[in-house]
Parts: C-alpha cells; structure tokens; sequence
C-alpha cells in the first residue's frame, strides 16, 4: 500500500511538498515557501503545514528536492529545525540549498549530490531514478521512483524544450526507457494547461537580445530572475558578441551566477566580467549591467536604479533596459510595471514583457508539453500539481483529451492524499494543514485575529481611549483620546476632541459601570460616533487605569 | 492663446479631467475618478485634484463628458458641490450621470443632452462637434472643439469598430467631415498602444457565448462590466435563440441596464426577463442569470454566489459561468481568479479569460486603431491621454511610425500643460496637484501620515504602553502593555510581559524623565526589544498618564 500526499503546492501552485508513505517509511519531494497574498499584510513568506512530518519524524527516510526555485526549495531551512533527515539534490541545487542554509543558520544536515542523468538511489525502500527535464533553472529534474505498488512518476515542474541554452534537453529516451515498465501514476506541472501548443524554445531569446544590444548607443541593462542561469548565459554571450564587459548587480545574482560558474553551469573568460571599481575605465557603450530585481520588488536593485537611488548605478537618458521576465508572482505586475514607467521617464529605452519582443519564454510547458508527457509515461492515474484549482481542471481536460477517464484525475488539495492498494487507488485520509505564515522570527505564530487585527488597523487605523477611574469607581477628568492611521490630527483634531466630550458625558451619564462596562460602552458609542461623523470604522482600543 | 491642461488622466490611466483656456474662459472635457493602488489602504477612491478648477471657478463656462464610465464621469458629484457649472453629456452617459447624483445626494445641477451624431453646441467661447466613436458602452464620443487657435480633436477613449453590436460604428465619415479644415492638436487614447493591429470587432462574442450556451445543461451564469450594455444585448440574444429567460442579479446591473432599456439602448421582450419571485417557475436550463461582480470584487454578486452566500442565487455542479471580462483595474486579476477557482471548485464549467475562448474584446484600440484616428485627423500636435507612461511613450512611437517627429508629441503628467499661440505649441505652467484620497465621508483629509501609519499598522501592528507618573515625577507600578495585530496574545502574552519588566527597570533607572522623555525612552527602548525579540516593528504608542 502506498500513500500520496499532496501538502501543499497544489491549490496555490507554490509552496511545493509531497510525501510518499509506504510500510511505515516516509520520503519526501521538494520543501518550498509560498508567498504571501493580499490578505496576509507584514507577512514575509508562507510555510507548508510540515506538522505532520515533524509528529512522523521517525518515519521519515529523506528529502529529495527537483530543482533551484525557493518554492521547491526554501521551506528546507525551515524544516530541518525540526526534524533531522538527509537530503538528494542535483549538484547546482545543492548549491543553492547550501547557500540558504548559510543564511539561516543551519549548520548539521547531510545533502547527497546526485547526477540527474544516470545516478539511482534508494531513499528508504524507495528507489529513485532522477531524469534531466527543461525549466527556467538548470539541473531540475524529474523522478521515476520504485514503490511497493510499482513505478511512479513525478515531474514536478517541466517543459519540452529540446534546444535549451545549457544544450541538455529534456531526456525523453530516459524517460521513456524507465516508463516501459508501466506507471501507475504521474503527478506532474499543471500550470501551463491553459496554453495551447509547446512553450517556445529559449534559443531565439539570445537574437532578439542581440537586435537589441547591437544598437544600444550607451549603457545596457539586462534583468531575469535570479535563478535563471540559462538567461544570463544568453546576456553575457550577447554582450561577448557586441563587445561589452558585464557587471552583475545584486546580490541574489552575484551569488547564484557564481555558484554556476564554479560548476560549469555558466561559462565566460574571467576578463568578460568587471567589478564596480573598474566601470569608470569603460565608457557606457562598453557595459552591460545584468541587474536583480526583475520584477521591480522594492528594495530591490532596480528599484533603486528606477528612484536615482542606488550607490554604484545610475540609469540615464538614452540607456537600454531589457526586462527578460513576464510578471509573474502575485501583485509582480504592479511593481514591474512601477519601475518600467519610471525608466521610461528618465528616458530609457525599455524592452519589457507588453512589446512582445520575444524576451522571456515560461518556464512551464503547454498543453502539447504536457500531452507528451502523458504520451512518454502512460500513467495509469493522473495527478496535476503546482498549480490552483483551475489549472488543475484544465490539466483534466488534456487527460480527457488522450481519450482517459476523468475518473483517472485525482485533483488534490493541500493535505488530501490518495491510496494506491494492489492497482487501485482511492482517495485517503486528508491531512489536516494550515497556512503558517512566518513574520520576522515567528514561524506560525499569526493567525486570523492577528491578520483581522492587521486589515482593521491597516485599512482604518486605531483610536485609543484612556480613561481614568478612581478608586470610587468614579471616572476622573476627560477620557484622552489618541489615534494614528484613522484622520489627520494636524487638521482634524477636532474630530477627536468632539467624541472626547461627548464620551465624557455618556459614560457620566452611566455612573457606576465596572471595568468591562466603560470599556463595552467606550467602544459602541465611539464606533457609531466616528462611523457616523467620519464615514469610518477605526479600532477603538479603550484603556482602563485605574488610580 | 489657448492652454490645454490635463488636469489628472494621464499618468494613471483613470482620473479623467482635462482643462481649456482661452480668453478668461474655461471649459472641462470629463471628470472621473481613480482606484486606489496598494499604497492606499482603506481608499474608497481617488478624485482628481480639482482645486484648481475651484480657485477659478468663475471662469468655468462648463463640462463635457465623453462616456458612461466611472473614470470619465464619477468624479462630478463631489466637483459639483464646490462648483455650480452645467454639464452636456449624451442621452445614456445622463442617465448615469443623474443616477450617480441620486446616489449622492446632488439635487442642484444642469445637464444638456446632446446628439451623438448631429448636435453642436457653445461652452463659452469654445463651440463642440461630438461625434460618435466606438468603445466598451454605448454613447461614446469624440470631440472637435473650435478654439480661438483653430479646430481641436480630443477623443478620450475610442477603437474603430465598424461592427459594433448596436449598429452605431465610429463615424468616420464625420469625424474626417470636421477635420476636413485642419487640426491643431489630437488628444487622444494611448492604451492600446503596445497592442499590435486593430482591435477585433465584438460582434463574433455573441457567437462563442452561443455555442457555449446551447450545450450548457443547467444554469447559465454571465457576467460583464455593468456598463456593457452591448454585451448585455448579446447575453440577451443568446438566451433568447436558446429559450432561457433571463435575471439581472445586482444593482449596479439592473439599474443600468433599465436605463438603457428605458432609452432603447437594450432591447429585449418583456416576457423575457424574470425576477427572483419567478426562478421556482423555471427548471435551471430555462434560466440564464446575468451577475454583477466580474472581477470578483468582495461583496459583489459573484463574490457571494463564488462562496455560496448570495441568498437569491446559488450555483450548482454542471452550471455554466461565462466571464466576458479581462481583468483590468489594478488587482482585479486576483480577485476574479479567486472567484473563478472557486466556482470550478463547485464543479462549475467556468469560462474565462485564460481559455482564449473570444468572450470578451478590450474597449480601448489597438495600434492600427490609433493610427487610423492619426489618419482621420491629421493634427499638427499629438497628447496621448488615458494611459500610463509606458502607453504614453508607445503612442509616441506610433506618431514617429507615421512620419511626424516626435517633438510634436507631448507627453503630459498631472497638471502639465501645453500653450498653443499662433500655431506654436510650448510647454505652459504646471497647476500643482495631488492625489486627493475618498475614505467615508473625508475628501482629501488622508495624506501622507495617515496612510504611512497605516501601512506599519497594517503590516507590523501597534503595541499601546501605558505608564502612569504621580504628581512627585516617579513612575506609579509597573507600565500596561497591550497590542494588536502585533503577536496573538492568547499563546504570545508572555512577550509583552517581559517587555513590561524590562521597560519598567529602564525606566525607574533614570527617574525624573518628563513626560516628552518618558515617551521617547519607552519607544526607543521597545522598538529595539521588539526587534529583537520577534523580528517584527510593530508602531509604539506610549500614553502618560499624570496622575
């Protein structure tokens, strides 16, 4: 018997962690962060609900992770605070999981490298054969692993792309050599099931920036997400071409291209590349900047550049900025769009994702790349992750579209498992999940009434009241009334003084209330009272001193 | 001399006001209002920054107003009570007008209604040509004004649909009739600029809505912008082919949609349309429901309908929804994707825009679009309007595509302004303005304290400390700490505990402090605790209490 579960990573497409259990052994693919949404203001990151892990921790065999991206990845840190268990990982993800882990903290954990062409391990009584698969991140894979019901397959995120820029192609012979034996399931990217055909090869995105680059008069900025090696392969072989030095800009940047280049991963002669020190020895026609930030977060360095803000780079009038990266995270619009316009107002030439110049290619395949998925493995059951609920549903109509039952789709949401016994499979016991959302320190800690809290304070603001009571239970003087976030006091102080009177007279009025009372009373009349003069409905938060 | 200032509905896509001068006398072309972008918590909304307008009210000889949308027109009720003028409009956009003055409680105004096709008439000294042009409601119109420096064209919004559902086609033949004698300048709509052709016609959504409606089994769902009334004409026709009777759910869509069909704008047989007394009358494939809320917005129709709380209207596995509507405003993407994973989640067959299914078409032209405009009116001078920098800054190349130096462009921010003398055009002072934020019943009171309170209240919450000082200068026991949205004090009381301690001690180590000390020790010493404690900087507000 073997159970499946999906932990998360399908109704929010990130925050990617699935176990396998079988005979009292756990296995686990990948342990990523998600991101927060529009409801969950101050929070930092989003965890997987590991809980269950961490109660099974004794079971657990291994961790082994498909590729570089934070949501398939950056939850790890996390975890091993809690559990100690070994984890697999191809040779640059290693690196990066390494370099989280500096950053965090962690200092006892064991990563095994593995080579995503040929290596087979066994994590417990599973056994697992990675193969190479295309995404936006080198050395990502997919795995065929050897349970007590057969083979499975697990493709976490692909496209078919057979002209990558590394020159190492989807391995669909593998693939197909480990699928002979049959499958009984696949789980596998369902984000791209809304696009029709194959997802484009990333090899032409090098001549579109090259017809650009040629005829950029000053400085040149280029921009991709940091992981994206392939992409600044791609800049730093269009810059070579034209002449230029490269410099790279951010830190997220600077660290994972060299962590590719000390792998091989990335190529360039050590004179391609400059240091801030030496920009003043080239003139701007002989630079490119490749930048972090590509979305425009704030903060970040493009941000800077866009605000005039950045110590060492300044945009000026005239210069080019190729954005090779569509929005895509939550609210990733927003703040591109905030840095491209500003660019475009210092008079920069800006070659971004609405010119459809054929700068960015997703790293999620389409329809087709996903039907010749399901055409390499020929899965028994079917299982779409890393994507919401409606890409789920899209992925089942592709499986309808190659003549499966629908019946042969498991859509699953975040803790729901399936049970797979002698050839069948069912659905099973759901584990029970949560979002844990990490703020600072707190792993967890904020919940509904502090998020409510937060909506309320953010959207309306706060007004405190303190008001004084004598040992009499007699109130003394006027309440004081103090409020931020709600209305300007340096012109509406007003607003304030008029509820302090009036609350005076009616808590007066009720002489004798107890604590509890002043409080309830303070509260339902200021609420009406604002709500009715202001239109608004900050927190009233009453303070009893006693004296 | 005449001066054209775009008073706000450049760089931000809504906010429609643009200014003439001449001769002492001042004319307005739309008034509309903006959304609140996410550095605006709690904003109901944005209204251009009128004061100008209102310092020189006696100038104003009055408005025009160019279409039904909210960006164009929702701005009047709150000018209007600064501002006695009269407003022309066409027979639908009145409608609007004088219902949005219903809403508010405007009872002192003048509107003209104008033809379309035929009318012209005088604001002061300046004489208006409207003529019709094609957009996402019925009744949108471009204008040619004569100036005391010639003949002006400004066409707010507009594609060329020459198949629009109504039959009324942008006017081409009078639009090039007026500008037969020559254009100083266009201003005109730069939205579509990156959009590569013409905008496709809507006439073939009625067609992919119809296949999609014969084959649907149970209820059907629709939803479009309420202002749509041509797609409310085509959801209509569909119904009708296939034999449904149709509900309008949402007061924003019934009543314009019982405007337009008051005005014959909308036209359908009576026995047509049901009311939720007759939906028991009918078997759910008789019915087709037309919902406002098509960008998910929390609290419309299809907001409770998604999360089964509508108390008329309920979905059911096997409905039908059918989304004619792209997301636009800033966050709708998020919010109809909510919507809409939650509906296919009920087992809804969800029509959307990410199926590329031809169920909606943008109101705003595409390249070929503005340049057929460009063609039609030949102006000296070009302002593109109606989009932000990047749209601005394309539309500025489709100027250079057509052979005109791109000096004669000029791109606008709020409050720029261009002066026309004599056939030149320069740059004119720029009228200081700023955003003027709504929240309840306050105009502009919120600024830049109230809303940078507001984002560390919303992202980091607030601790209150309150510490009591007798008539000697000495502290009185320990300080009260009490928070929100900062930890959940059900499991984290023991932080603000602590912090208590600690303050105290601090405190009575450097007794004598004032009061303006006092607060400022207590912040200084709390913020870094804080810090350090939970990562988290939530805003400190210490109350002294002088007992």
């Amino acid at each position: 018997m073997l159970r499946f579960i999906a932990l998360s990573g399908t109704t929010g497409v990130t925050e990617n962690l699935y176990i396998y259990e079988q005979d009292g052994e756990m296995m686990i693919v990948d342990c990523g962060i998600g991101f927060p949404d529009l409801e969950m203001p101050g929070i930092d990151l989003v965890l997987p609900d590991y809980s269950y892990v961490v109660k099974n921790k004794n079971k657990l065999k291994g961790i082994v992770v498909s590729q570089g991206h934070e949501d398939h990845l950056g939850a790890l840190p996390f975890l091993l605070r809690d559990v100690k268990t070994t984890i697999w990982a191809p040779p640059l993800v290693t690196e990066f999981i390494k370099d989280k882990f500096k950053d965090y903290g962690v200092r006892d954990f064991k990563i095994n490298i593995f080579n995503p062409d040929s290596d087979q391990f066994q994590i417990g009584s599973f056994k697992i054969q990675p193969f190479r698969v295309t995404h936006s991140v080198p050395d990502t894979v997919g795995f065929a692993i050897d349970t007590s019901e057969g083979r499975v397959f697990h493709v976490p995120e692909h496209k078919m792309d057979q002209n990558p820029v590394d020159g190492k192609s989807f391995a669909i012979g593998r693939a197909r050599e480990l699928a002979k034996s049959g499958a009984i399931f696949l789980a596998s990217d369902c984000l791209g099931a809304n696009k029709p055909g194959f997802i484009e090869s990333e090899l032409p995105v090098e001549e579109n920036m090259l017809n650009i680059v040629k005829n950029a008069k000053k400085s040149v900025f280029a921009t991709a997400i940091s992981s994206n090696i392939g992409r600044f392969q791609q800049m730093i072989n269009v810059a070579r071409k034209v002449g230029r030095k490269v410099i790279f800009v951010g830190r997220s940047i600077q660290k994972k291209t060299e962590m590719a280049y000390n792998l091989g991963y990335l190529k360039y002669s050590n004179d391609q590349i400059i240091s801030f020190k030496e920009i003043g020895n080239y003139k701007p026609n002989q630079i490119m900047y490749i930048v972090a930030g590509c979305y425009g977060q704030v903060g970040s360095s493009i941000y800077r550049i866009s605000q005039g803000d950045h110590d060492k780079v300044k945009v000026n009038e005239g210069d080019t900025f190729i954005f090779s990266a569509d929005p895509a995270p939550p609210y990733s619009k927003e703040s591109e769009d905030f840095v491209i316009d500003n660019l475009i107002d210092k008079g920069v030439d800006v070659h971004y994702y609405d010119l459809n110049e054929g700068l960015y290619v997703s790293g999620h395949g389409g329809q087709e790349d996903i039907k010749k998925l399901f055409e390499i493995v020929k899965p028994k059951y079917f299982i779409p992750i890393g994507g919401n609920i409606r890409f789920m549903h899209s992925y089942g109509k592709l499986v309808e579209d190659i003549g499966v039952d629908s019946s042969k789709v498991f859509k699953l949401k975040a803790g729901e498992s399936i049970v797979f016994d002698r050839g069948n499979a069912v659905r099973g016991e759901t584990v029970k999940t949560r979002d844990v959302l990490v703020h600072g320190l707190g792993i967890g800690d904020i919940g509904k009434v502090v998020l409510g809290d937060r909506a309320v304070l953010g959207n309306e603001g706060i007004v405190v009241v303190v008001i004084k009571i004598g040992k009499n239970g007699k109130y003394i003087g006027n309440p004081e009334i103090i409020s931020r976030g709600f209305v300007f006091e340096g012109t509406d102080r007003n607003i304030l003084e008029n509820a302090k009177s009036d609350l005076s007279k009616i808590l007066n009025s009720k002489r004798g209330l107890n604590v509890k009372s002043s409080r309830e009373e303070s509260i339902k009349f200021l609420e009406k009272h604002f709500f009715k003069v202001t239109g608004r409905s900050p927190m009233i938060l009453p303070v009893i001193v006693k004296i």
